[in-house]
């Protein structure tokens, strides 16, 4: 018999998996999510993720109804929480927010029988699985009679759906049943590996995985910052130093953006305080890269102006979070490009983004011929066509990727 | 013509250099040390390296007077220099000790004449080729009579010889000759790449490598600390989390020991203090993380104090700065059992260390046999052999390595 399964939270993560399930004949797929405005955008096949082949997928299946798109969560053998966990930084809350996991939970026990199960694949701090499963339990369900596991995904956007099917998947069962059978849903669509831990366990999966890229990053921008004082070209210093054997450092740019990796450290400092210096100070690291970028910029722009005494027009070159994306979620180059965009004039050349409020898009080739200064915000590989690149390097175009 | 060499400083990096090179045909290889009982030592073949194969080769270079050692500085071809440069943070003086490097240059100065070339390998600060090298042209010597390169080794003690052939080297040349001319020199016995870049990018090179290195083994030190607070295993953790094709977490211990990784760093704090965050802040970790395991350690005894009524008798396993391994430059583990070895009655195990005063060596047989807490520091494979790691699980011996 077929099984049924809900995918709650049609985003970033929710769309591909459910997209990659309906694929599998032995599933039913059906998939939710709180806003009519997304439901009706799938509907309408605008499927709005910056990965085409991914979209065309999405389409296919909605429009073959192989994914049944609805608002309410309908009753399920597997249930599968996609929903976004954001973090408040401000106000100095400094909290995790999952209201949207605890929503998702309370509705699916409006529907959910014994035997069910639940898979939590939302980014949560350590111990929220437990939590959940003991308010499971308080539901009149005896222990055993639903199964629930934590299982982080670990995809790379721009490149989700081959990465859902061929990374190693960690699933932290509540109990052995939930670790058995969550295992073995994975594997009949997972390629690679299937690792089974605690719930716990796989929860600090996920947080130690995106500090670690986190803390990383701050190394590679701290040098950065370091090689620029010390006037040596922090490319060639990480390309020499990543020859030996042991060393992998990453490429520094204008801090770090994304949902993931700048938001989910914040997890764990906010149970682990005083014990997660590092994770702490990279954090800070990362965002004073922003910065130090923004003050750069000013002072390029303050040397044009004493030197020719009039005020320049500045080209800022991508805008996304990375290279060859337009997505724009915790983009450190929007931060600057919003900061000065009022100050001066401002031409953004970005071939992923068409449109924001207040800003003056306009094509490289026009860009080339009005602008006085040029920062490369996101190398975008667009801004690498020969042609393109021979005409930034002529004007001296700066750049921070 | 055969070509005069003269390696000064015979300690873990000169020794193996000049041993190599003295296998090369076309080399005639000095090496000089300042310390008369070190070339004494060698001179009885009594090379002390840990390194089995590397100490055949050396006693066979030095026996069969391919390697001749001398404490003077010989007239030659080539000057490489070897020589220790520790860093000072005692006394809030917080400076690179570059005493032997310039006592050294002072050396060469007296034999150097116009055409020959001088490489250091020695960690320095940024900057230091640059000021040697004006130092040198002070001595009557205009520019391109002397060829200086900063080349810096990155060797895994316990695999210096294969490592000296086989990675890639950074050639500094503090100009267009001294590139070429000692680029040329390296790959004569170098198997691998050779990358020429200017002095102070090869400075910077080495520093970042070692500082990358502590930055990583600090979030590992930092994660094993969270995850034991949160009682879940670093071990299996860490092996989970560096499945993502993205992650690779270093394995954490009792801190970081060795002659560079926990020294380099602060070259590079002293130049940009303001700037050095990340850098600063994993070297602190990395220290606490000593503490953390002292305080564990006491911990555990107290507990075993308040249930048994007497003082344990406690053994130490592994207590070198590596596993496999009896080097105790800045070991993390010999500081912990220093600290302990005073309160307590311990009893130490390493088949890797013969001697240290006031330490009561035993095998490991006789402390399974005496003692009742059991902390392994470093673990050796010695302790991971079948019966005596099926022993060491049944007394419950914690394991920090």
């Amino acid at each position: 018999m077929k099984k049924k399964i809900s995918v709650i939270g049609l985003g970033y993560i929710g769309l591909p998996t459910a997209a990659l399930l309906s694929q599998n004949k032995s599933f039913i797929v059906h998939g939710s999510d709180i806003s009519r405005s997304r439901l009706d955008q799938l509907k309408q096949l605008k499927s709005s993720l910056f990965e085409k082949n991914l979209n065309t997928l999405i389409n296919e299946c909605i429009s073959k109804k192989r994914l049944i798109l609805e608002r309410k969560i309908t009753k399920s053998d597997f249930f599968i929480i996609c929903v976004p966990t954001p973090f408040y930084l401000k106000n100095k809350k400094n909290k995790a927010d999952l209201s949207s996991v605890n929503n998702a939970v309370s509705n699916i026990l409006k529907v959910l029988k014994k035997g069910n199960t639940i898979i939590l694949e939302s980014t949560v701090p350590v111990g929220t699985s437990k939590k959940i499963y003991e308010k499971i339990l308080k539901y009149g369900f005896k222990k055993n009679d639903i199964n629930f596991a934590y299982c982080p995904e670990r995809v790379l956007p721009g490149n989700i759906l081959n990465e859902l099917i061929n990374n190693d998947r960690v699933v932290g069962g509540i109990n052995d049943k939930s670790k058995f059978l969550v295992s073995n849903f994975y594997k009949k669509f997972v390629k690679s590996n299937v690792y089974a831990c605690d719930a716990a366990t796989a929860e600090m999966s996920k947080l130690a995985e995106n500090s670690y890229r986190d803390v990383n990053l701050a190394f590679a921008n701290e040098l950065s910052i370091i090689c620029d004082s010390q006037k040596i070209s922090a490319s060639e210093l990480i390309m020499l130093a990543n020859k030996h054997p042991r060393v992998n450092i990453l490429k520094p740019g204008c801090g770090v953006g994304g949902h993931c990796i700048p938001v989910d450290p914040y997890f764990l400092i906010e149970k682990n305080p005083k014990i997660s210096n590092l994770i702490s100070v990279s954090r800070k690291v990362n965002n004073s890269k922003t910065k130090w970028v923004e003050k750069k910029i000013i002072h390029y722009i303050k040397d044009f102006e004493l030197k020719n005494h009039k005020t320049p027009i500045i080209a800022y070159l991508g805008l996304g979070y990375k290279a060859n994306s337009g997505d724009l979620r915790e983009s450190p180059a929007l931060k600057i490009a919003k900061k000065l965009n009022n100050k001066y004039k401002v031409l953004f050349v970005d071939p992923y983004v068409e449109h924001i409020k207040k800003f003056k898009f306009v094509d490289l080739d026009y860009a080339l011929k009005k602008a006085k200064i040029f920062f490369i915000l996101v190398n975008h590989n667009h801004f690498k066509k020969k042609f393109y690149l021979n005409a930034l390097i002529e004007k001296n175009a700066i750049n921070f990727d």
